[in-house]
């Protein structure tokens, strides 16, 4: 079946970003510079044009930029995404005859120029030692009659350009069409004056007649991309994030359970320390029904707080607050204190319930009910975990229950918290983490969704395309040189990370990593600053990491003794001893270091340079003049050594000239020159190089050669 | 918005083939065994079960295949292409809980077995150290209320497992379902006999009701994927053909203008060298209006004859026979003869007219006017070709446009033509070719399209995409072994093997390879050898390679002197002293071994081996048992040495049995083992190595787990 329009010759494809051909939103953040590229091509060697329409989901009307052509048929504009929320981006293109004529104009009048061109226009390119009854005449003769020719050709050019004025004159208005309207009639004038022998024309149109006939282009047969493409703008944080996670339970004093207000009081020296996400494990009431007792003891002894998981109880689920961390007052004052911090507190959403969870009376529906009438705990055969009850979601009440599963975010969000750290949400439907996403985010798109899911990749993938903000990672367990560079590779580049954004975490309540078994300063630090250098976002599980807590709950297991999962740790972090062993101090030299350097806070600009030891890992991040070159040394026993091979294209740095290279750890201050540099790096004394490389002036201006990205 | 049923767990990604998002129709050929592959994936962990749907598009009614898992949710599903034309598919997936049950039924009858298990059963992993009421017991009296536990668990599993096989029986219909009811009830009866101490419970299920419940899913909750799929499937000769090309007017005698009589004469030979496709450059009449004299001159003398693709004269256009070689008699003699040998003709269709085309007085608007009211030839500014009018595809009279290019293709394919080269598409509309291709498809899904489109990679590509089933390639071009391995690897490789068909030519009359322009057989040989073992199709401009014509038109150019685009060359193939220095042999032996080795039919297993040497080239094709290990010095002057590292797990050899190789242009055979294996090729004497390698049988037993593919 024919076309409607079979005249629209150009082609458009490979339109990015877009996520799954336009099922997704790719995201980014307020304020980017959001480059769209695109193949655009039609057939022959017309010139094209073509401009990038862009909008705010709910804005009407559509914003204009202009593509340029990079080469090789590839395209890009830009726009800057100036408010959060969903956006949608379409292209169209078209056949510029305007630009075409311009250029092959310039062609005709320097074909007038040369006897040669004339001769080649004349003659049509004769091959030497061909003889036809007209090469036979004299050269000059020839040129003579080639460049009468040549210029006929120009007049009858002009008078084609005269035609195209026309028509752009007709698709402006006002001055602008007055103006293509005589510059029309000046080329018909110019066009009758026939040329004498010799005689050669000019171009004969000035600069600003040109740009403003290009900006009346004929649309009749356009091109418009089939798909109106998604895109999702989160506020900063949801790339730049710096997350510290504790137990509220374990600030109290004297054994007792901690509290919200204690919470408040320690926010300051968290604030402190540069973070800018607290994140607690769920604060609502816990369940008596087997209550796990500690280390996970199937049985609970008098006092046992249980664990913060098994959420509900007689006191109610998940918009309720654990009668021992206080009420909502206390909770409205723990927000407003964190917010004069510039803080995020992120709740911890479990989609479970203890037995005595509200839910399991009003909706037994809503879980699966065995043969024997009685409601299916956790299992994974043979292991049970009867003090959880997982939620069904081929429940018939679906709807309901989808409902009431998002009035437990909007509940929150109404008390004030703009980041959710969601729990194992791939053993929940896909489907209803889109939805719930995008139901919260109609009117609240600054919150952020941080999912736990340690699963298959395109499980994770799913849910991050699905909208969760951010991801955990498999950093955890990512210890070598190759198995650091293979991965950040994967998840830092398109088209992953268009959108999946990793969020790194050395450990976690539920994951203490073998290597960090080992109570080893120095492996601490290279694993924290992995974290904060490699990842714009990470997270620690505070306490346990900077007392460098390393007991595994039994041998070969990946989870901590006397887990705070299970029972109330008091860690005594103001007690002088305790604050001179903690490693406290580097988070802070790390956040301090992320938030005054821009190229730390986007992956955008990863990038491995080659270094001459499997030991030493070194990489680089880069936004415009500001650049952050890290060497880590991954053995924290023994001295390591290499030499660089340094992409100094990428770092912007002249292969010739000297630069210098400021270590944040140390204060000291290296001259360096070109790819290849020593580094040595003695684990006792600091375990990785923390380089701010400054450039010299000269160097500065090979950014644009050096097409270095400043933007997505 | 809510989805209608957010019951539906499972995700459909990632579906291959399918090219851009299923804009346009991957591409295969009759037998072809289709492997669909698909990520497939829900939350949580319960068992999936999918299946392909399939269907000839005019078909009403889908067929199904099964998916198996690959791991690591990557899902494959197959079917063979068993008749032309095009075809639709698509997915479906859903959450097997019948199969979920059975493997978690599994577990908990092993649970039963040891006290181990039963002691996790009963205390859900309880640490080594934690003493608790219970865990002080004695761990046989322990481990016996444990195996009650574990026995009570498998019981309540059979109930579970009843009402699923109760629903399947609801599914089913006749003896499936009765047989399904029993085996509920046999359940029932087996749970009810509450076991005494000590008892174990056995899988309760034999296999065949295992597997007849697993034929009725629950499909209630399915996942269809959103799009039904297009694949086009060829003729095996769009895949595998062997193209000779000339001159008909070179075929006279004496002097004399060649026809299509002595073009039937000549066949029987072309089909003694083996080759199944003949192209003829356009058989039109040829314009006299500035018509091209010898060597491409601007004047033409008397006499001569003319580029065959300046069409169109007062004898008519596209739908007519240049007089001097012959009528449509002839022509229909012409392609009964040529089935009769199993050849295909091949047109050559140039969409572009001669100013004496009947279509440019019945049709100036089809072109572009001037404003001097004349008609616009070809151009390139300053150089003309005024013999040439291109069509102007924005002509407000296009539907009439493309009705009346369709209706060449309709005119020909009814004289019997299956086969066209087109003309330079990239000059006309590329919406156009998408709907005339698939226009001549509707009835005609036989016929071949082969895209002359010397130009940008996008284009290229567009046009395949578009529904040419074959492509010229830069082939021409790629001498070195880098250029030649990185090209074949892009365009033999999905994505772009799943839409593009490279045909590879070492030459054509408006291309003769700097290379070629020294007459050096090993070169020539050397080329045609790459041509024909790199391609599933190739082809050559036959008389000028065989007999290493190389004068270039001038210095520096690509075009052949005194070349037959402007002028009768007769080549005397029949004189012997011109049969002594032709290189034509070498055709026979190349296409008997592309005919009797299967492996050469198809690119989709071509793959490059290291080979200690950048003059040699190292390649195999291997479908099962047949294998083709190519190596070719790229070095036509000297002899080149190396030892190979060959893919031994690829060619499913036993890397320690030693296997056979023998070379068709010698015949001689070499035992070789692994890897490893030394190569001297000396130019002057052979240019290449063409082994048929035989492995042993033990090795053969390989081929499963190495996996090699035997089809796309």
């Amino acid at each position: 079946m024919k076309p409607n329009e079979g005249r629209s010759r150009v082609i458009i494809e490979e339109v990015s970003p877009e996520v799954d051909g336009g099922r997704y939103a790719a995201k980014r953040v307020l304020g980017d510079t959001v480059a769209v590229t695109a193949a655009i091509f039609g057939d022959g060697h017309d010139h094209l044009g073509a401009r990038l329409l862009y909008r705010r989901e709910d804005e009407k009307t559509w914003r204009y930029a202009p593509f340029a052509e990079l080469g090789n048929d590839l395209w890009k504009a830009e726009f800057t995404a100036d408010t959060l929320g969903q956006w949608r981006f379409t292209i169209q293109a078209w056949v510029d005859h305007f630009d075409t004529w311009i250029h092959d104009l310039h062609k005709r009048i320097a074909a007038q120029g040369t006897a040669d061109a004339a001769h080649a226009t004349n003659l049509n390119e004769p091959l030497p030692g061909t003889s036809t009854p007209t090469s036979g005449t004299s050269t000059s003769s020839t040129a003579s009659a080639a460049l009468s020719t040549a210029a006929a050709d120009v007049a009858l050019a002009f008078r084609s350009g005269a035609i195209l004025l026309d028509k752009a004159s007709s698709r402006a208005t006002g001055e602008d069409a007055k103006t293509l309207k005589s510059a029309a009639g000046r080329l018909r004038v110019i066009a009758e004056r026939a040329p004498e022998n010799g005689v050669r024309y000019d171009f004969p149109l000035d600069d600003a007649t040109v740009a403003l006939a290009m900006r009346y282009p004929d649309l009749s047969f356009m091109t418009t991309y089939s798909r109106e493409v998604p895109l999702w703008v989160d506020r900063k944080r949801a790339e730049f994030s710096s997350w510290y996670e504790f137990f509220p339970r374990s600030l109290g004093k004297n054994g007792a359970h901690g509290t919200l207000r204690e919470v408040a009081a320690y926010l300051p020296q968290v604030a402190a320390m540069g973070f800018d996400v607290v994140y607690m494990p769920p604060i609502h009431p816990i369940g008596h029904a087997f209550r796990k007792g500690k280390n996970n003891s199937t049985v609970a002894e008098p006092g046992d707080v249980g664990s913060p998981w098994a959420i509900g109880s007689a006191d109610g689920g998940h918009k309720a607050i654990l009668r021992e961390l206080g009420n909502f007052a206390d909770f409205d004052y723990l927000v407003q204190t964190a917010q004069g911090l510039g803080i995020d507190i992120a709740l911890d959403i479990a989609f479970q319930c203890s037995p005595d969870h509200p839910w399991v009376k009003q909706h037994p529906d809503w879980f699966s009910i065995r043969p024997d009438g009685s409601i299916q705990y956790a299992e994974n055969p043979p292991k049970k975990y009867q003090d959880i009850y997982p939620i069904n979601f081929e429940s018939s009440d679906w709807q309901a229950l989808w409902q009431e599963l998002y009035s437990v975010f909007a509940f929150w969000v109404d008390k004030g918290v703009r980041v959710f750290r969601v729990d194992n949400p791939h053993t929940k439907a896909l489907p209803f983490w889109e939805w719930c996403i995008a139901e919260v985010h109609k009117t609240h798109p600054e919150v952020i969704f941080l999912a736990e899911a340690f699963t298959r990749p395109h499980v994770m993938y799913s849910l991050a395309k699905g909208g969760y903000t951010q991801s955990y990672t498999y950093f955890s367990w990512r210890n070598t040189k190759a198995e650091l560079t293979e991965y950040l590779e994967e998840i830092t580049q398109p088209p992953v990370s268009d959108f999946f954004r990793p969020n790194l975490w050395p450990n976690t309540p539920d994951i203490l990593p073998k290597p960090l078994q080992v109570p080893n300063p120095a492996l601490y630090s290279q694993r924290i600053i992995l974290a904060a250098t490699l990842g714009a976002s990470y997270g620690v599980y505070g306490p346990a990491f900077e007392l460098m807590e390393h007991e595994p709950a039994k041998p070969g297991a990946e989870e901590y003794l006397n887990s705070e999962k299970y029972q109330i740790r008091q860690w005594n972090l103001d007690d002088p001893a305790v604050k001179a062993k903690s490693l406290a101090p580097i988070y802070t030299v790390l956040n301090t270091l992320r938030r005054e350097h821009p190229a730390l806070q986007t992956n955008s600009t990863l990038r491995f340079h080659p270094i001459s030891n499997d030991n030493l890992l070194c990489y680089s991040k880069r936004l415009g003049d500001d650049i952050v070159l890290c060497i880590v040394n991954l053995d924290p026993d023994a001295v390591q050594t290499g030499f660089t091979t340094l992409d100094v294209l990428a770092l912007g740095v002249d292969s010739g000239a000297p630069y210098t290279v400021e270590d944040v750890l140390t204060g000291s201050t290296y001259m360096w020159q070109g790819a290849r540099n020593y580094v040595s790096l003695d684990p006792a004394k600091q375990p990785a190089h923390l380089f701010i490389l400054r450039r010299q002036t000269q160097a500065k201006q090979q950014d644009s050669e050096a097409g270095v990205p400043t933007a997505r």
